[in-house]
């Protein structure tokens, strides 16, 4: 079965500094019609860094949408210019943490929600890390810290860590052996 | 170090089906005053739904924000009146799959997105498994296979399939050992 949903009409609803939403409407297989909110943004990165004695980078940041503090592996938005996602991966770590890593390795791409978010995940593993000083974005508030593989694959399975790239990044490098 | 961002105003952008957009102006911990986009999303649910051939269920759906085909676990929004979350997975796991499970558990929270994306998933493990007629939303055409479980995992740490709740659903549930 052909299952695609083609583009009828587009309406811009807005255009941000992240996100830009709009609504379609768009014919099913079926032929009959039915509208799409999509929320699209630029994709981002997410470092699982492992240091030598096998603790990963994790920062505490206040996330608006949910009104608390979130534990995450470091990450951040792709921005015009970075080519690759590598190199994105490289100056998050970078900022964030202020480590540079030796060595690099794709963990995959990620979809964080298929329905109405329009977001592409790199997931990364970084090792053999060196260290400055950390120089995140003005408006970047986050606290640091550096926490053994194992502790973290436990709070991941139990779910008192829960945000999605962190889960699926320590599971797969965790599954791959690392 | 309080992280918390206050909101000092908040302009609603769309209230859609599914979707609500609002920029708002908010001040950081240093007082200064930043902007933050937020889509607003209902939250869901996953299913990781395993048959007694230890067969996984997947969903092959048109996801239109991405324009392919993207193979998930069963999943679906939350509804006004679901209450529990599980009583939105026992529905969606009935309606893509004709399943109706005895044995639930949950398998955690995931964030999709913390940035930008206020959607939390709910995701369960069903179990012991009885079949009627599935009975999708009416504009909801998806095509459905059952998956060994140990295949499924390879796709998962592989990178072949790379949505989110899957990734997070069945690597847990393996590291549970179930």
């Amino acid at each position: 079965m052909d299952l695609t949903e083609r583009t009828i009409s587009r309406r811009d609803v807005y255009n941000g500094r992240i996100l830009r939403l709009h609504v379609d409407q768009v014919s099913l297989p079926n032929g009959a019609v039915a509208s799409r909110e999509v929320a699209d943004h630029p994709g981002g990165v997410g470092i699982l860094a492992l240091d030598d004695q096998r603790r990963v980078a994790l920062v505490r940041q206040y996330r608006y949408a949910f009104s608390r503090v979130v534990t995450e592996i470091p990450a951040g938005k792709l921005e015009i210019g970075d080519g690759d996602p590598l190199a994105a991966a490289k100056r998050e770590l970078r900022e964030e943490m202020g480590a540079t890593a030796r060595s690099w390795q794709s963990l995959g791409e990620l979809i964080p929600s298929p329905g109405c978010y329009g977001e592409t995940l790199y997931l990364y593993l970084a090792r053999e890390l060196s260290f400055e000083a950390p120089a995140p974005d003005e408006d970047e508030f986050l606290e640091r810290e550096w926490v053994p593989l194992e502790e973290l694959l436990q709070r991941c399975v139990s779910g008192a860590l829960c945000d999605a790239k962190t889960v699926a990044a320590v599971l797969k490098a965790v599954y791959l052996g690392i």
